[in-house]
């Protein structure tokens, strides 16, 4: 038997109950693939400001460095919105990217035919959908200094931020964009604002060079306010997209959307050497939190990417993924994805067929 | 007889061709109402560039700036794409914002019913939609300094960008944000990354703040990414949205293709005191310039909105409105909105038939 050290953070709102899943569902598959995981449970969000005062403990970052995959959950909550910027949930999750320095955020945009309804786009353009999002996730305007609030000449008060890429920071995602581009259709569009900002001049400039690497891959570059309006037009159209944090963040919340499950989607977060991170992308939906309504599939999905991109275990991601597949052809839906003639189930019902399917 | 003086800047692609027809409107529309146009054209963009080796010669600012409204068409193409960044068409279009000082621009999105089938968007969604994007223009990430290209401590290049917002700014994109949708349905929706951004931080506290003034306007707060997902889920939600310039740029170029029309759209960007900047929102199209095959009534919705704004002749503004209307009801169309049983025209063509209808 293989055994793998998994840190589980199950985060806030409905993060606990899908976490529970994805745990079992995790704990079956390896079973059956002659895997043993032994898992850690640790706060972070909301839940660890209450627990310790920080968002982010250093106990739950030091634990995680050590552990060969992270499964999170999801952080935030009414309770904690209007704090201070260090004592959001929000800012726990940043500094937990940054901890792990996983620069590289994977984001599937898949329609599946069993969903394709579910989309509020018309059928014949979210039909056979099947994108991938690969977001910088540890730099640009979210980290960049400076950044605060000040004055300005006439006395103002001013808040601030810094859009910063170095050359090595695009070098490595661009090479992680082709890697993807290369396992799928083979086609890559650089997203940019290269005709306004010097930081998308420098990001299509790297990126470009980095294509000589890959003769193989069809580079192509777009700026931003097209991509926004190309991903609704004809979302067919993109393979692979590798994009900075903040654009990457807008554009993969909109590529999920097309699908129109966005319960149903999962997210890799990869650095160099370390251990990843993974995660549903969508939020902790705090409306329905404990009320075992939440769809636990992008959870259990995001448990396939963690055995497929943080283990190497192919085969038992296939397996959860087959899993899922099952049970929605057996006609299963979380009240995000009903529709008619489908088995309204909650959250932990649907989790016990996946784990019949597994 | 009422005089204006109107500058018009037709630029480069199609926008000479949708400029001619917008003309003729504008003279025939202001004709029947007892206004007399003095119209003087100038370059900027490409043809500037071409002609002067700027992209906004100085004289082209001078003159618009004494005019009581400017006509823009569209700017750049293939050909100054890879211009140095102030050798480019789009910073002589950033040039004319700052120098008129338009940090207030609308952006309309509407689905008209007669074109409700061009969007990808199941009609059910679609329908009804009738929104508003308010966007910051002549501030943030866009203008702020320091920006530019650098070295790392590392030794390694770098490019930078500043987002930056000082409360005047904040403040007087949040009346114009307040006073629109007090006009329209009374929703106003501020949009920023309050969860990371300290810019976003100080956006959110200001338009709170400038809320007392108008408590007859609903506002709420949404995060970019959210938005973004949102625009697709159900535009119809939105009313006004209040942003900045990033966010504007990309969450307005999305909202134009929910209504599946972007050739329909036009906007407005608004000073305190100067004229106003009028133009389509859709480009310069180099694919299909000087063929005939433009739709030209962004543009001669953009004069409509040169009236109603920029002059304050709201009974010619709705003339022409009501001619385009008319036009399509007459089942003409270009190509790029044509459905089954309508009547396909060319650029001319479409033009004469709204001066028929005017
Ligand atoms: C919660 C927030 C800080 C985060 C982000 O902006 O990165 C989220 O929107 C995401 O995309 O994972
Ligand atoms: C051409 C470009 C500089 C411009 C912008 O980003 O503002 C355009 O996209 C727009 O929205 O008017």
């Amino acid at each position: 038997t293989k055994r793998y050290n998994i840190t589980l953070l199950p985060g806030d709102g409905i993060g606990p109950e899908i976490m529970n899943i994805a745990k079992d569902v995790l704990s079956l598959a390896g079973s059956q693939e002659g895997i043993e995981f032994q898992f850690k449970e640790m706060p972070v969000g909301g839940v660890a400001l209450d627990l310790t005062g920080v968002p982010l403990p250093e106990e739950t970052l030091s634990i995680a460095k050590q552990s060969d995959a992270i499964l999170l959950g999801a952080i935030g909550g009414y309770k904690w919105d209007s704090n201070e910027k260090h004592l959001k949930p929000e800012t726990g999750l940043l500094q937990l990217r940054a901890g792990l320095e996983v620069f590289a955020n994977l984001r599937p945009a898949s329609v599946l035919p069993q969903l394709v309804d579910s989309s509020t786009l018309k059928r014949e353009v979210a039909e056979g959908v099947d994108l991938m999002v690969v977001r910088e996730l540890t730099g640009g305007i979210y980290f960049g200094k400076p950044r605060g609030f000040g004055t300005n000449e006439k006395g103002e008060e001013i808040g601030f931020n810094t859009e910063v890429y170095a050359t090595y920071e695009i070098d490595r995602i661009a090479r992680v964009g082709f890697e993807t581009a290369r396992k799928r259709r083979g086609k890559l569009c650089s997203v940019d604002k290269a005709n306004v900002l010097e930081a998308s001049m420098l990001w299509r400039k790297r990126v470009t060079a980095i294509a000589s690497e890959y003769p193989d891959v069809e580079l192509s570059h777009m700026y931003v306010d097209n991509a926004a309006m190309q991903l609704i037009r004809d979302p067919k159209q993109f393979d692979t997209i590798v994009t900075n944090n903040i654009f990457g963040d807008i554009l993969s919340d909109e590529a999920s959307m097309i699908t129109g499950s966005i319960g149903m989607l999962p997210s890799a977060s990869l650095s160099d050497s370390g251990p990843g991170l993974f995660e549903p992308i969508h939020g902790s939906a705090p409306d329905i939190a404990g009320q075992d309504k939440a769809n636990p599939l992008a959870m259990v999905l995001s448990a396939a990417m963690l055995l497929r991109y943080g283990l190497g275990e192919e085969n038992a991601a296939k397996k959860i993924e087959n899993a899922v597949l099952e049970t929605l052809n057996r006609g299963y839906r979380t009240g995000d994805t009903l529709s008619d003639g489908k088995k309204l189930v909650g959250c932990k019902e649907m989790g016990e067929e996946v784990l019949r399917s597994v």
